[in-house]
């Protein structure tokens, strides 16, 4: 696939997540060793082979991802461009909707288009009083 | 303050944490509104004011923070410069060594110099059997 924009990039990544469409996901990252994915608690996935396993796994456990996206910071210099955006997971049923999470994607322009070359979640602090799923407690220390 | 190169800004950024020095700390981020720094478990800081405010409060918690870093990605095209590291903290007296954190660093070219534009963390899994302290139970999910 090649991306014109790095938002174009990127709107087929969230799209790719939501059809739970590995190939299409897989095809809007860089296929060089440069390439990192940090997703929430799984070990960090470094070059192409390392990513699309991490996403292989991802997907099959987690099914098709609608997540809704807010957006914080564009930097866009030359053939870099940074975007720093909140994700929100729908609901579970019968729970509170989580937390966000926040997430910097990272596009570079190549002969081919742009394409992704790092992805990196951290869990935003959970608000006063709520409990994620399974997991009641205090929230770990930094 | 002013920097050459991107390494020399990261440098400076992890002698002034070792330091605990807030005013070379902040010396090394670029002033303007697109700015972004996010700490593990901290509010989401966005422009030169919320960083300066979030680094005060953190270095009057922590006092000095001696991290070591360990070099995982190098992404440096014109302008920008990404670098993703492992950052580890040391032992807290009669704890094991707790895990390491991931960390993005994003540096930006300025007529100034280099600064850093953006920062993130994010938890790596805890090795198994690994309880921080103060916060036994199974990690949160994603």
């Amino acid at each position: 696939m090649a991306f014109d924009t790095p938002e174009a990039a990127e709107d087929a990544y969230y799209d790719a997540l939501e059809a739970g469409d590995l190939d299409a996901l897989i095809a809007i990252w860089d296929t060089g060793d440069d390439v990192a994915c940090a997703l929430p608690m799984a070990p960090l996935a470094t070059g192409h082979g390392e990513v699309t396993a991490t996403w292989q796994k991802a997907l099959a456990a987690l099914g098709p991802i609608d997540l809704q996206t807010r957006h914080i910071r564009w930097i866009h210099a030359g053939d870099m461009a940074i975007h720093l955006v909140e994700e929100m997971a729908p609901a579970p049923p019968g729970h509170p909707v989580p937390p966000g999470i926040y997430a910097t994607n990272v596009y570079r322009r190549f002969d081919s288009g742009w394409h992704m070359v790092l992805h990196q979640n951290s869990p935003m602090p959970p608000p006063p009083g709520f409990s994620p799923p399974g997991a009641p407690g205090e929230p770990p220390r930094p």
